[in-house]
């Protein structure tokens, strides 16, 4: 039997790569970084880290989500601290008070006469590129970034079959009712590998196998597009325990309900699609040995306002988060070895790890290859 | 309008400008290291950090004070631990117990015969370059140093106007009051270009705009040669909230009284003049996001006797210094983003920046460039 | 009077070294990682950190100590995480459940069919060379590695002059009365050097001077084969206070008794022998700046199942211990100086420290040099 082989540990370790995957994968690809409902209201903003940098997505008075390096232009203090708040008059740097509209234009500096002639125009707050679909807002550090469609949508259809399935669950009308934050020793390509392969399932995921009991097998069904794994006989909802869960979302169809999708989209999304509700997770990767990855249990607005108790849902996935976490743990351990130098092997159900090494191999050689990386 | 460039963000972050920064400016130029008060009796020593180097200073039989390396010929081991203390007999390593006297010769050795025959003469402490000036103690790591005059006094010079002004203040009989020290989340030039502007003060010091009201402006007075800003009307001495201070200064002219001169002498010596004491600040570089910086406060020795309260003079600067180092620590957060990896611009009431941004450029050109650092 | 000189401070400090030694020093050398007894049955084990690497070391069916990286050969997860445990039946990765029998062998994993079949035999724990004497657990890991005799046997012979004086402690049936472990923030060889020489016991060790008082001359007996310094007048036994200690060991001679001999096996192995017990420290250097160092103290199985008191046996010792590791990182704090960038000097009692040098210098240079090092 031939088995494939898997990344060499130095891809989980090394500062040149994880570089390189930060100014390729994560400054010119579509990352998701948040929920368009935490900009209810023009001010409305939140801070968030993207491939190391800081940002500032806001709201502005168009109702449309903007986003900006969190940078004065002056002399590049942080502006905003908060990880949300509002600032309805103009966003403004507490060093030197230069004031910022909510569309980036500079609109005032103290002891600056003549500040509306040439010049101000290009002391605006650095732009980045800011797509709101599916309730999420998705930024693109690049200049000139591909279109959202040629990135995510492609990944959606082509693991989904069709432009309309996903469309069912109807996401940007979809509410958080719970959000956690899990803070991970581990490389992101760990949890992404980790994401994109049931063969784990039956010695990690206990109560994940009850509910869905064909992932005992261990084979991932993720390579089938449009195939949603089916719950147990006997098995009331997608719950810690099987009991039954939430009333369904209204515009799925029979054959969808009772069905568990799993999405991985590149490079930094989760999708969890269920009959009552979808687990969102986005990943931020800290360090080549550590990744926070916050995760959004979200539901049908008349479901969270009708007091329905969601607890039973969520915990399913809050326990298997964990238990996914804390294994990419310690494979992380494993990766400094000179044991794991050249790698290990990929078996069969773990194909689609394989493309998935590709896409990055390929952007880091974009990125003029890890230097210093001699080992790849 | 031209605004005139800053330094662009990486000469805060990188590891390899703040060694070469750390080899020029603090290892050949003249480092304020402390209070001559400190040490009072021969014997008397402290041991301070200049440079990433732990020095010995310590007063001689004779009341010279000296200065020498932290470290045994023998192995190497480091001598003194405390940061102060005496040792009236001579400094003795704890390792293998090598003696040297106060002039740093080395006195005796266990098990070795002959031991004040040739080659004992060279193993005395390494010396390092030490003056006691304005009642404060500077160092210079140089093995040929300029001298003190063409450096720390020619500064001096250039602010005050005249070499008799500053005399009025008698540094070198004035005492501690009180001391403190902070540790900044904030690259050491951030802190000097703070001092040396007041652009922020509106926004950041409302303690100090209320004393000093012409600070509400905006508007910096260091580049006008001897020029003290004056308190404000209803103003009664340099405190928190205005209120009488303590018995002015007895050499001072009575113009040069309710007024406040604010000087920042390069590398790390920040002297604030007022009428009835004087704040002395001297930075030590840590890493290049972190700064120690104390702070001593110093008065009449007859005021301090007295028993007079100095609490609210205290209180002003100890303020001032919280909202200084604060907002230095978010601006040292900025630097770090490819959003100011140009860094950003100057406002014509910062030009005094360029200055101290020019002469940074020329020291980390002198030390062969900061090698790895590609982007100056 | 001409004094040698010693290893520059760099060579305690750079990143580089580090790794030159940990390449060749730990990786190709016979290094102590434990006590036999420390697994008793088959199927115990231990995890050890040997030159960066997480290993386990097991005693098979047939009760043989093997050693194997701790690393998954499929997608390199760590797989056992406790310092100690026993896996009766077999090594199974807590990831896919891969398993492995007590020689390493692939035994089972999930889902692969014929997996008996050409490619797994490929697939076992990567091996480790294990040596059991002297009651002791060595490993080796290097590909093709040297004879145990021709380093630590050899190594034994030069200081105790016969092949047969280390036998008669029997160290083979001693057992681990008390462990201790301690977390030093020196570099290895500061430690090793510390061992090599006595001139710092009248400064630094009170308690072992009082009990072999010839150590208060401060001379070195470790290059006089076979010398054992002798037990003072007075003094009942090897104990912190001087007071008698435990049942002689049976198989020494008479004039083996009353008498302290110390040494110092490269890389990592010290050994204390006196009349009735034995002190084993083994070294794990963790950074150029910190070593952990576990300490066993070992007696006759019949001393300890008899209930003596061996507390006053291991105070001294361990007392030793501490005053060691505190000056060791004290002299540790004086090697990033640029004082100590040339080192210092040997005087004649630490000769053996050069012969110690020689072997570094010789192991860094066959690796290849310490890229980067461009000061040695």
């Amino acid at each position: 039997m031939d088995l494939a082989p898997s990344l060499a540990g130095p891809w989980y370790t090394d500062d040149a790569i994880f570089a390189a995957e930060q100014q390729t994968l994560f400054s010119t690809r579509w990352v998701c970084a948040g929920r368009g409902e935490e900009l209810a209201e023009p001010g409305d903003f939140v801070t968030r880290i993207v491939a190391g940098e800081s940002l500032i997505l806001v709201r502005d008075e168009q109702g449309t989500a903007r986003a900006f390096y969190n940078v004065c232009r002056h002399r590049g203090s942080r502006i905003l601290t908060d990880d949300a708040g509002r600032c309805a008059h103009g966003i403004r740097c507490p060093y030197h008070a230069w004031l910022y509209a909510l569309d980036g234009e500079l609109r005032a500096a103290p002891n600056i006469r003549d500040w509306r002639g040439e010049g101000a125009q290009d002391l605006g707050l650095t732009p980045v590129a800011l797509e709101e679909r599916y309730g999420c807002l998705f930024v693109n550090l690049a200049g000139d970034p591909a279109s959202f469609d040629a990135d995510i949508t492609r990944q959606l259809l082509d693991r989904m079959g069709t432009a309309e399935l996903i469309g069912h669950w109807e996401l940007d009308r979809l509410r958080v009712g719970c959000s956690r934050t899990y803070d991970v020793a581990a490389n992101w390509k760990l949890i992404v590998e980790n994401f994109s392969e049931c063969y784990h399932c039956p010695t990690v995921h206990p109560e994940l196998t009850t509910v869905i009991p064909e992932f005992k097998r261990g084979a991932g069904t993720l390579t089938v597009p449009g195939y949603g794994a089916t719950y147990g006989d006997g098995i009331g909802g997608f719950t810690f325990d099987g009991r039954p869960g939430l009333p369904a979302l209204p515009a799925l169809a029979d054959d969808e309900a009772r069905r568990y999708y799993g999405l991985v989209l590149t490079p930094n999304w989760f999708v969890n699609l269920v009959e009552d509700h979808v687990i969102l997770h986005r990943l931020e990767p800290l360090a080549p040995d550590r990744t926070r990855v916050v995760c959004d249990w979200v539901f049908a607005p008349e479901t969270l306002s009708a007091g329905h108790d969601i607890e039973p849902s969520v915990e399913l996935f809050h326990r298997t988060n964990g238990q996914d976490f804390a294994i990419c743990s310690q494979c992380q351990l494993g990766m400094t070895s000179r044991a794991f130098a050249d790698g290990g092997v990929l078996v069969p159900v773990e194909t689609q790890l394989g493309a998935f090494h590709d896409e990055v191999r390929a952007a880091v050689e974009t990125a003029g290859g890890a230097k210093g990386a001699g080992h790849l």
